[in-house]
């Protein structure tokens, strides 16, 4: 395997004026804590370590209209799911030399270059003679074949590091009948024995419609997915996690312990602390249960009590006023990114101005809200001027609203200061209140993965390899009974279409691995909203503190994931 | 010594009513990290080791103008600093029972736990029988006697813990004659022998002002301060440097590698941090040294080059565009939170709209305007809409902008759009650019102290307590030769009246001790100077990672420091 990049669409001569505009990592130049990570021995579970063969389990089926889905996969609706046995002697061809393609989607999430690694090195402690892959950019660069081909000096600086920038990722999609003639052509150009797809829901529904697609064609060429993100939203009873949650968590739960301290210490500041994952509130929830934070807003709880700005703010203000009346004027709030697009008036307003802003001329006037509900109308002008303009104003290419752009934690602080000034006017409050917001979001995309990340990733993407090895297709690479020693865990692949169920989109069932919700009735949540009332009102922050890779609190696991497999927390 | 809050002045009853504002803390509800770090031993350095005895140096001059501060500091002019050094006999009178004050003035650093510890342990183990009593709010708790005395089994819970809510803060400054009165009667009530007040620039001050006081008025009451502040600008030959710098400063740096490394994966973004520190450029040098940004502004050298926003602004276009040539379409630029404080034409702006503010009608029209030189003017028109709001309408209660509130990062992103857009159309240009803003300032302050600053503070408090035992005042608790091990760490304490000018004020002249700035002929300056070019436009990130406490990578101390101290980084 040597070091070398391929650019077979485009333009050379430009390549060579333009560098890469990824240049390869150089270990030499980094810091002692990078350095500390590079030559880590990671565990690998047991089952990995000595021969082991794949055996499958019982048909599967679907997460929901498996009629569809089974039309939508004729080739692999049904197959059952593997799990690797320790068998002596052993069941996979030792001599098999294979080619391996390996793409990131979506994106960032701690993790992401162990799990090319522990392909990488499957195939090189298994199957040597292979060769692997890394398309660079995301999907497009299967599309377009643009690949770097691995080798050990060249993954070296990447391995238990954050990023994804050894082959960089990208949000493009294999979706149309040219598309897809495009990636078998990459596959029938690079001789693909298999290909994995390490991405979220979507890119893992992408990936399996592949697998189906080349298996359709006759191509030699496997596809297995590896579950990433950091939201955490992509998970289910045999894959418990994704990956990078743990990591992104704990960054934003070092911040907000940081800031509950500065809090306390200070006495005067309440913190609405805005934290990424706009479909679901996983990270939210996660983050209180390691800091205990005064209140934390739940989105899927919102949305199941049907609950409006004005609720959400009321909850906030009668904690503050109860907060001041036993001498507290500070406190740490957390909000999830995607708040609002739970709130359902919030929903109906952004339809409302979506459409009007589409088809009619809005006047200084505003002689335009005239067209507004008298409900939105009234929710809008409840808002903050700033937001109200940022939603007329910010728009994304097919004419929505930029959710992830407004600044929830703002628009609290100011409903929340509207709303004690009157209760002030009232006499029912006499506190202090000053508001500092802060988002909690890049920072932890790119992090050194923990210990947790680091080994689950390395396991998931050994895995891959020998699912691949197998033969197999269409599954997603599954590591499981994480709550007990590394040894323990469980290798195996789940038949992705499992994982589907199908939405109406333009009149046709499309094929989606729905996003996994904070579950109100699931642990975590129970956990969270048994001791919530205590957080508010006595202060029971906790400083989970920078993550740490050796010593005592090294190998911590996110409490979610604990909660989620029945441990006590 | 038993734990108990007393409350001499103020409402026994309503006290009652309202909890105290900062319970104490549980040390076993601590995260596992923190519970990590409960029971680390600090290395002390030797001389504090075994017996030593406090010996003087030459009488001390001022910073500048001696004969002011001679007037300003009769008793405690020229007195020499002291230093602890080996003594077979010891010097000092074990029998001596004293009794102890501390206080915590300003904002929050990493340490200030670990100072009063190490003042507590230096009694318990060099005075038996010794009481310390924690001031609490900062300065306020002196004149109105409010405070705790300390015991094992209170402190324990904050060993080598951050934050300030062991005793918390305040930035009262006692400054009245009244005021003086007030700490007066507290010394005499609680028969102090001496004081220790952990502050920055102001608070040191203060202190002498205090310790002069005192002595003028006959009381046996000695004063020493403890140099603190994130910010880095207290520091002097003998202080080499301030305590909180080196965790706020890797907690920065942390969060901007993380995002340095989501920059180069996702390939899309200019992330615009701006960082705590408004006076001086420390932290925004310090954090640039550690990870290597593309771009790094730094106050001093703006001020010193009389640069104008423009100038700023076509300096960070300059190498978006050539950066753009090269392919990258992405970048982390660093700004110090103090920026336009820098900018001589922006002073000037902020003056006339504080002069018009004052005075006259601000009509919708922008009539107003005319009042404003063309220079302003023109200024405020090259201004982003936002930012002019932010100019008129943030005042602080003296009438004055509020410039830490100025979102400075947003600001130069929008005049960087501007400009970018400009050279599109002049051909000039054709990458593409999307800003990303972030401000990291309260997550650094309250954090996990490193080891360097658990280790730094400790040895701070200790040798305060000699000093105090030592009959010293007026000197602030010195700690050097801080490249070397521990163990050869030198102790003493400098005249704080040596670190003193005078400025008018009033028509009168006051005592400061003026913040040291970033040197732009000093070591980190110039080392930073020689290396950004090629930061600009090759990526030489580095990911500093998370602060470790266990591991080879724990024990590293910040680049400013070794770099003043003549070490090569």
């Amino acid at each position: 395997m040597s070091l070398a990049y391929h650019v077979s669409n485009g333009d050379a001569a430009a390549a060579f004026k333009k560098p890469a505009a990824v240049p390869g990592r150089v270990a030499s130049v980094y810091s002692e804590v990078q350095k500390s990570r590079l030559d880590v021995t990671l565990p690998l579970p047991s089952v990995l370590k000595s021969g082991f063969k794949v055996i499958e389990g019982p048909a599967s089926s679907a997460a929901g209209n498996p009629d569809e889905i089974a039309k939508l996969f004729p080739n692999l609706f049904g197959q059952p799911s593997a799990v690797m046995v320790p068998s002596e002697s052993g069941g996979l061809d030792a001599e098999q030399k294979l080619k391996i393609g390996v793409v990131l989607s979506g994106g960032q999430a701690p993790g992401g270059h162990n799990v090319i690694s522990g392909i990488f090195d499957y195939l090189q402690q298994h199957t040597k003679g292979s060769t692997m892959y890394g398309f660079r950019g995301g999907p497009a660069g299967i599309m377009k074949c643009k690949y770097v081909e691995l080798n050990p000096e060249f993954i070296y600086p990447y391995r238990n590091q954050g990023g994804f920038d050894m082959i960089c990722s990208g949000r493009d999609k294999i979706e149309t009948p040219e598309q897809f003639k495009q990636a078998q052509e990459t596959a029938i150009k690079l001789d693909l024995d298999g290909l994995v797809v390490i991405g979220g829901d979507d890119s893992n529904t992408n990936a399996c419609l592949l697998a189906e697609n080349f298996r359709s064609a006759n191509l030699k060429t496997k596809v297995i997915g590896c579950p990433k993100t950091i939201d955490g939203d992509l998970k289910c009873k045999e894959v418990p996690i994704s990956f990078g949650f743990d990591t992104a968590c704990k960054i934003y739960a070092e911040m907000i312990g940081n800031v509950m301290i500065d809090a306390r210490s200070t006495g005067k500041y309440y913190h609405f602390v805005r934290l990424m994952g706009r479909a679901a509130s996983h990270i939210t929830l996660e983050c209180a249960l390691q800091t205990h934070p005064n209140i934390t807003i739940i989105g899927e709880e919102v949305a199941a009590k049907k609950q409006t700005l004005k609720n959400v703010t009321d909850y906030i203000v009668d904690v503050i006023c109860k907060r001041a009346e036993c001498g507290y004027n500070y406190g740490v709030i957390l909000i999830p990114e995607g708040l609002i697009d739970f709130i359902p008036e919030v929903q109906q307003l952004i339809a409302e101005l979506n459409e009007i802003l589409a088809h009619e001329i809005v006047d200084e006037g505003g002689q335009w809200k005239g067209k507004l509900t008298s409900q939105s109308l009234q929710l809008f002008d409840f808002l903050p001027e700033a937001i109200q303009e940022q939603l007329m104003l910010e728009r994304d290419p097919h004419g929505n609203v930029q959710v992830a752009k407004i600044e929830t934690e703002k628009m609290l602080i100011q409903m929340v200061e509207t709303e004690l000034e009157k209760r002030r006017q009232g006499g029912t409050y006499d506190g202090n209140f000053k508001g500092q917001s802060h988002f909690f979001g890049y920072e932890g995309r790119c992090g050194l993965p923990t210990n947790f990340d680091s080994t689950y990733c390395y396991a998931l993407g050994y895995g891959a390899g020998a699912l691949l090895h197998s033969g197999k297709t269409g599954l997603i690479s599954s590591v499981g009974n994480l709550s007990a020693p590394v040894e323990e865990w469980t290798v195996g692949g789940t038949a992705l279409t499992s994982l589907m169920d199908v939405e109406r989109r333009h009149g046709k069932f499309k094929p989606v691995i729905k996003k996994a919700m904070v579950e109100l009735e699931g642990a975590p949540f129970k956990k969270f909203a048994s001791v919530r009332d205590e957080w508010a009102f006595k202060n029971c922050y906790i400083s989970p503190g920078p993550i740490q890779f050796i010593g005592p609190a090294a190998n911590a696991v996110n409490h979610t994931l604990l909660l989620e497999l029945g441990a006590q927390v």
